[in-house]
């Protein structure tokens, strides 16, 4: 180890020993974010914001296919408005940022910083919408929204965050169930072909489901520590928002109607979900598809005659396959410091090439989810780390799902509920009689939350397992981030 | 004209009569934008998105393939932070709005949305930065800011807008000076190769510099009615900012140094500036490499066999090569209504296809810059439209170029300037002395300001042309948006 490797060795908390630390240590030495001089408020730095870039990349063509379009909102939005719907007003109010001055002169109104933005945006669609013909309004932004948040955690907590958020109307009540639906499987997909995070998609309990909500649909996907994580949610509004606004058309009768309406959306927060259900001891894992480098190459011996040219070729013959791939030429810095670099910041595949590589018409290529290590041959090399990294995919998956299903399980009633979520954490099957009195008391006897009634029921009997009375649903549990 | 037709019928306030109405008309009429709300707020619809999407996409690929990455720094800055860099907070702080309260808390310190983000930004690159090696900083960002404004235009001067801000960190003044013109000759090419808008480079005097900066460069077109726009701007930061932020790293020679700086930024008002270079009476022309859409097709006698099967197959031929393009078959609306309807929403080309046209072999394809109607034979269609959008782009450049240098004149004097100033506005050419008190005596005389002084300098003689004293510089007059 020369001088300046030593200078740069960053150390990573076990997951085992402190999980939260084991975060803290992966984000911020991986160069994904900061913290900022505003508590709650994070800085995206650019390895973490590229990998945003490749969610939105992502996520905005689905959106286009299925006949969204991209426009902006204004940043802020005048108290009155936010106060029109009175569920929303009474969830969002605590929490948002309010603007009382523009210059030196105090405003006639305040001004909140959006949460979110239902109530703007239905302000404008009521002002333009007049016939069925127009619909449906099939709308989305991506912006950020700031939340004060007492307890804050880059990614999955902050008091602003970027995000996209679709806000739709429709002629029918069943149209708009079908775009909430539609939406929360663009997410699924995206959660799994994307992210190689497996989800359950479910309805989320009145008592979670969005301020001012009819229903509100989830995706959770279960972390290393056996906590689940909201991913993504998709609403359907109802009527609530369009007759509170005030938003009518004139239907094919010729009658004046309110729209239905629907508002969904994902966040940076997805980040912290990779992070958490991928990454281990060595810092980032990351999948493929969402990985800012898929591949990093590294020269071995590199002042030899003929090696970096060879691995400048392989550069190019992977970029011209539409591989992200990057050299690592720098002289300052040994291989073996390289290795412990790329691995920590969880690219998928370093390639390593040498002289004795390229003698032997062959590179060396370590995958980072499982640091095994196989040599591949020159001919038909871009294929084959096409190849691997679809592997790469689909592995880490299926790894993930497999984590998932040995943390879900039955319980035989509540005794055993507390003591497996004080134990294990992870996924509880259970029935639930419906109520939000049990759902109370859930929460304050064990901390756990109902994530969300699955689409996919399972029949556990005919009893709540929390309170005995008849079971309404059955549903999955777990403390949550 | 059917009952359908007449209820949609759109007029235009002409641009002779009044142009900030003809201004006005375009915007609301074709659906870029609306007012919002909140005073001085606009909201971007969907179609005027798309054009600051076909903006982002084209700067942003620059941006990359010149080193540059994308990152995310807070929407609220820290008052103490604003405060840091003397002229800066001179600069902004009279039209920032100020956050107060967070939930029901009063905050212990005001925090401003950003009107811009150096100060934030520096206060990061402060933390980070340790040697030479890591530099240069290359990063930049896509957000909304803020600015109180008093008196506001959608898209020109907006108390909310969308852009992009680069802040760049160097080892070298050089290195910094650089950076800066390498930036604004981006924007240049952007303008005229993306939007066809002939820009007039050159540097600011300092009165109209960036609050802090060492120097600010900028890219000036002139719009139909005379006036000048701002396009863009680049700023060389020198060390005012890193110095009072202390920022700083340890230079090849072990010396601790304070890095130079740049900042940079284009914004939605760009999409103003299209507006009024190309529109005309009829409403938009949009050069075709921005267009949402570019090419439309619009099917004649659509019930007839055969007419919407080959519109149909027209359409994916375009979309295979690149084109975008629509087809729009309403049945409720006749093609004569279709035709003005594309024409006030600036789409480049029309295509008209009925039975005759089939069986003749080909389309008629109406161009939107110049009304021009022509045959073209279905052989060889999709490379006659991908020319055909090229030579568009090509001939609306090189008119409102045309129509810059047509307007842009040399003057006698001042008394000549300030005739000139009211009966034809346009671009002046002038010598000027230098002095801050003759710049402001111009504007208090004529209305008009130093757009800049270009980097192309012609020799006018050796006196100042608005108040005698010795020239220093040869600089470009006009009243400006």
């Amino acid at each position: 180890m020369s001088k300046n490797d030593k200078e740069f060795v960053k150390e990573i908390t076990a997951m085992e020993v402190d999980f939260p630390q084991w975060y803290t240590d992966v984000i911020l030495k991986t160069d994904l974010v900061d913290y900022s001089p505003v508590k709650g408020f994070m800085v995206i730095k650019p390895y973490g914001y590229a990998i945003w870039e490749n969610i939105q990349n992502y996520l905005d063509k689905k959106f286009k296919e299925t006949g969204h379009k991209n426009c902006y909102f204004p940043l802020l939005i005048p108290e009155s408005l936010l106060k029109k719907e009175a569920e929303h007003v009474e969830g969002f109010a605590p929490e948002v940022a309010w603007v009382t001055h523009g210059g030196k002169e105090k405003l006639a109104e305040r001004l909140c910083v959006r949460p979110t933005s239902e109530t703007i945006i239905c302000s404008m669609y009521a002002k333009w919408l007049k016939s069925y013909r127009e619909l449906p309004y099939l709308y989305n932004q991506w912006c950020s929204v700031v939340r004060w948040e007492k307890s804050t955690r880059p990614f999955l907590r902050t008091s602003e965050f970027l995000w996209q958020e679709g806000h739709t109307l429709h002629e029918t009540e069943e149209e708009a169930q079908e775009e909430t639906l539609r939406i929360l499987e663009i997410y699924r997909e995206m959660a799994e072909n994307l992210l190689a995070m497996p989800v359950i998609t479910g309805r989320k309990s009145d008592k979670e489901k969005f301020a001012g909500a009819h229903a509100t649909y989830t995706m959770e996907a279960l972390m290393h520590d056996g906590k689940a994580l909201q991913a993504g949610t998709s609403h359907n509004l109802g009527q609530h928002f369009t007759k509170a606004f005030e938003i009518t058309f004139l239907d094919r009768n010729g009658d004046l109607q309110n729209p239905y309406h629907t508002s969904w959306g994902v966040s940076t927060r997805l980040i912290g979900g990779l992070i958490m259900v991928h990454g281990d001891n060595r810092g980032l894992v990351l999948p493929p598809r969402v990985a800012p480098i898929q591949v990093v190459i590294i020269p071995i011996a590199q002042h030899k005659e003929g090696v970096l040219d060879k691995a400048y070729e392989l550069k190019k013959l992977l970029q011209d396959v539409g591989v992200r791939v990057e050299l690592d030429d720098n002289e300052n810095y040994s291989p073996g410091w390289k290795f412990n670099e790329y691995e920590m910041k969880g690219v998928p595949v370093r390639i390593e090439i040498g002289p004795r590589d390229i003698q032997n018409n062959q590179v060396m290529a370590v995958r980072r989810d499982t640091l095994e290590k196989q040599s591949i041959s020159m001919d038909g090399l871009a294929d084959s780390i096409l190849n691997l990294l679809d592997t790469i995919h689909n592995d880490m998956l299926e790894r993930a799902r497999k984590h998932r299903d040995e943390n879900t399980y039955y319980i035989e009633d509540f005794e055993d509920l507390k003591k497996k979520m004080t134990e294990k954490l992870g996924f509880a099957k259970a029935m639930w009689c419906g109520e939000r009195e049990c759902e109370d008391n859930l929460k304050a006897e064990t901390g756990a939350t109902i994530r969300c009634i699955p689409f996919k029921q399972e029949d556990l009997g005919d009893k709540c397992h929390f309170c005995g009375k008849k079971a309404k649903h059955m549903v999955y549990v777990a403390k949550a981030y």
